[in-house]
């Protein structure tokens, strides 16, 4: 079975889905849609797709599935929509801003058995993967301490701020949903500090851009991130789990892997800059991932509840940083 | 400008080539032919081509160029017709095993003045694509010594070692390659030593699976190459300059970058265990290369002369090791 | 100048320091006292030192300094004898378990103007060393975070755990130190979180194997410390800091830096699995450091505000598990 | 029983053993001989040792063992004398420049039955030393291939290029000594080239700063060696051995490990600049070794006969470059 893909929205990340899935033998690409028509006819010759409206699509006879890149904002409507019309639905983080929209789509998501997959790439990055992977294997046996260091070469526009929730819905939440992914169990509590290191203007937004957080769950594990608007060095991306038996580590990754050593020391390339090239791998294993859950008609993993539950980790982390304590979960959802 | 490709040959390195010109935004892939006709169609059906015989391909007015990767003696006859033809032609290495049968091939080249790019895929890889780039960027001064380290995961059956050419032009030709790439003189003078301790059948066949080699140039650098049928850990292809300012070297690959630590160590995975996903990166760019080369009719390289060179350096390898005395290149050619 | 000392306490410390007193160029170790005379005899045989008890250690005229590495109940009580004898005093940490009796010593020290430097060894690690250096010479541009990893290799045994104070007081009091001697302000707020994931022993003493800390400064710099009293890989000892312009980190330190590929990966050998062979440059350079201190007259540093300060982040750590809120230093001192 | 040393030459190398002597247990500095007396006098004061010539060394009853350090054309004629002396002997390398003068003196030594140890300092590094243990305790297999590279930081002062015997009597004889000691087999040939790229100067004493070599054993074992005057990164010093199993390989060596990481890259400190920081705890274990070999009677490897192997390796890549050929050991010996 080929699954026959609708995609809404033609930016950024819309671009980087339609190449993952004209690289996917089973998926097709056959329609686009994007407010700005230009976007989506480009996209849509490049892959031999049809324009259409958002609608269209989703009521579309020859379309098995939508994936939506629109703006934060149109996500639950347009995951209630296509859930509603009978397609599967990968959807971009974050469903929504606010817990309770979530939780009203995702009660629709539940009443139409709709397959919703979430996107959170992080998981199928192949490092990442097997780090879960020598965990489930037993190398480290029972996992204690989970270290997530999470940096971005450089802040986003402040436009971007202002509508991106903020540095724990925007960017701790894809640690939050590595955290979750790596723990083995629930988070219990949560407690953060934040503060504006980086740039004076983000502060002046009410957000933050440098974060320290720690997250315990029931039985004692422990997980500490490390959040930072800017690395000087590149996209700093790594994990560590510390278990009973040992500890496995994924370490950062670059472009080219040379070293040149002068009288000054040995010198290695700066990372990846960029969570798309960083990341190219991760976008088309989770694509792929999903054209299997639609095929098999198995669950698709992460799920709507994963984007409900890291999205209410970054509550429990906005009310610690406010408070100056640590949050249990039991008062968030 | 689209080029418009013929594939000769659709084994192995066919398929890789397939999927690079499908890849590439300015090729198209016309058509495919093959002796084994199932293989053709295969191929020809994955990427929307039509199947031809290779004298209707290399004849075709809707073909710009030609990709040979059929067996090695076929090579030859096949870039003069493809030249005569008036095809752009990418040949996988070697041209020939004589070094006479590849010189008459290049005048035919010369006289029909062909686009002709040789398969040393290794220049195209980004890590020692960047060795070469840090030393014309003159970050390691004055090239002195070039160590080539290349080791296959396995040996190949015997039937491959029967028609390779022996290690020397079948797998030592790449190092040859690379220290040309890297050394920026011609070779002067060539010493091999090789020996049987992976496989006594590799023996009884007249060829060698281990193999250390010296070559030098007119001025005194030297590069050191060594050479395995076999390596447990994968396959281990590094190099390493060294020169008057400071060194660069290019560190093996591996598909996971993970660390494992428990009592016994901190442990990473094995190496890559192929050469087409060691260098999946190589021959996209290889194949970007020659579309370009094709397009702007810059010259494309590494050329006919590189494949020559290449060639007479494994010549004089092979008398080296007969003789037991380094052999001068003007021995050869 | 020669320094002449006297060493009070002959167990596993005390020989460490010996050790380096003897190796020394301007040290000589000129007297031991232990309450278990065998012990003193020996380390004082193996030297070329007398045999003294501590009371005229302090008094004699051919002693210019003490170490004092004997129990933690008795340090404060012989700082302010020493000091009130003119002897300069390197001590051991902590000086007290309890804040106030700190103080109190302190006092004494400062009205006898005595030289006091208190043993935070790892400030003398040359890598740790070489971290701090990196930052002041600013190639990291203003600090914003630290990371500290600290484990041991295994839990000690209950008997110590018992009089040790806790692993904040214990162990994390190292890094607080290091969090102090990194981030380049004062600590401002303390949060901890801590559980038994270890041996159930320790939580049956109302200690913890496992911690999670996060310190901030009053800029908003932060600092991350992990703890575990186990890791099955060896002593687990790694500093990381962020700056505004870059990053500096100290790596692990083996005992061998070998690496055996095979089939299953590359692996180095465990890493060191003593205190006592990780910090062996440490504790050199530590007393080399007091040495020239005695010498010259500058400040010993770190010195006996340091050992308060270290011991204060402990009390706010206990404080902070204990009520599940960032604990505000102002609260303790 | 305490070994009672006399040392024999308080230069550089001199001073190095006396505190190696001074370091161990089971050791003591009784006298020390120069022709320099200052030099004598200060390094005797240092350890608390006389001042005597070397005859009297040599004759004196307090004394059991000798360590030679003085000029190489000397060396030779002390061992004699020591041994007729019944002195257990540490002879720096080489014993002699001449391989028959090194043969006469051996038939001394074999004579009197005298332990004879020579300074082949490198096979007691511990990172090397676990190499050879990975090999021994069959980790990689059976050996295959050895590939050494060894660079000094300079290039030493012409005068002593002078005295030096040439670069592979001076350098690359420690490099011959490690292949015998990891090969597992004697060398059966030796092809050596050899340029001067680093230092004119050198050419015109007849010696070169820049070399390759291939030794092979009888079974076709090979041994890839790189050699330079010149290394602006430091003193690279670097083994590996690939075997039927796996491989086994020892990193260089830094003083310091940080790395920092900017806009420019990742960065660690250049090599140690000096053998004797880098083979500090190299020159302590072989001193160990000796004292072992005199005070319980085992042989003392590496004796006189490895002495005379590596220097016969010198004269085979001597007449190798001279003649452009591979050069068995049995035109040699």
């Amino acid at each position: 079975m080929t699954v026959r893909f609708g995609l809404l929205g033609a930016g950024r990340i819309g671009k980087v889905h339609a190449h993952a899935i004209a690289g996917n033998a089973d998926a097709r690409l056959v329609a686009v849609a994007d407010a700005v028509a230009p976007a989506a006819e480009a996209l849509a010759a490049q892959y031999g797709a049809a324009v259409r409206d958002a609608a269209a699509i989703i009521a579309a006879d020859d379309i098995d599935a939508v994936v939506i890149c629109t703006p934060t904002n149109t996500h639950a409507d347009l995951i209630e929509a296509a859930a509603r019309a009978g397609k599967a639905i990968f959807c971009e983080k974050p469903i929504d801003l606010a817990l309770d929209r979530v939780k009203a789509c995702l009660r629709v998501v539940g009443e139409t058995k709709a397959t919703l997959m979430v996107g959170f790439n992080r998981r199928f990055d192949p490092h990442f993967a097997a780090v879960r992977g020598a965990i489930d294997a037993g190398r480290i046996g029972k996992v204690e301490m989970v270290t997530i260091t999470s940096r971005d070469p450089g802040a986003p526009p402040a436009d971007y701020i202002r509508v991106s929730g903020g540095i724990f819905r925007d960017m701790t939440i894809h640690d939050f949903d590595m955290a979750r992914f790596l723990l083995g169990e629930e988070v219990a509590t949560v407690y953060a500090t934040a503060s504006v290191l980086v740039d004076p203007a983000i502060g002046k937004l009410g957000d933050f851009d440098s974060a320290s957080l720690v997250l315990t769950t029931a039985t004692g594990r422990q997980c500490l991130i490390s959040n930072s608007r800017r690395a000087s060095y590149g996209y700093d991306q790594r994990i560590e789990v510390h278990g009973s038996k040992g500890a496995v580590s994924a370490e950062n990754q670059r472009p080219v892997s040379i070293e040149v050593a002068t009288a000054e020391g040995y010198t290695r390339p700066p990372l990846h800059d960029f969570f798309m090239t960083r990341y190219t791998e991760a976008y088309a294993a989770e694509i792929a991932a999903f054209v299997t859950a639609v095929t098999t008609g198995k669950p698709a993993a992460p799920g709507g509840e994963d984007g409900l539950a890291a999205l209410a980790l970054a509550e429990a982390a906005l009310r610690s940083v406010a408070e100056g304590r640590q949050v249990a979960m039991t008062e968030i959802l």
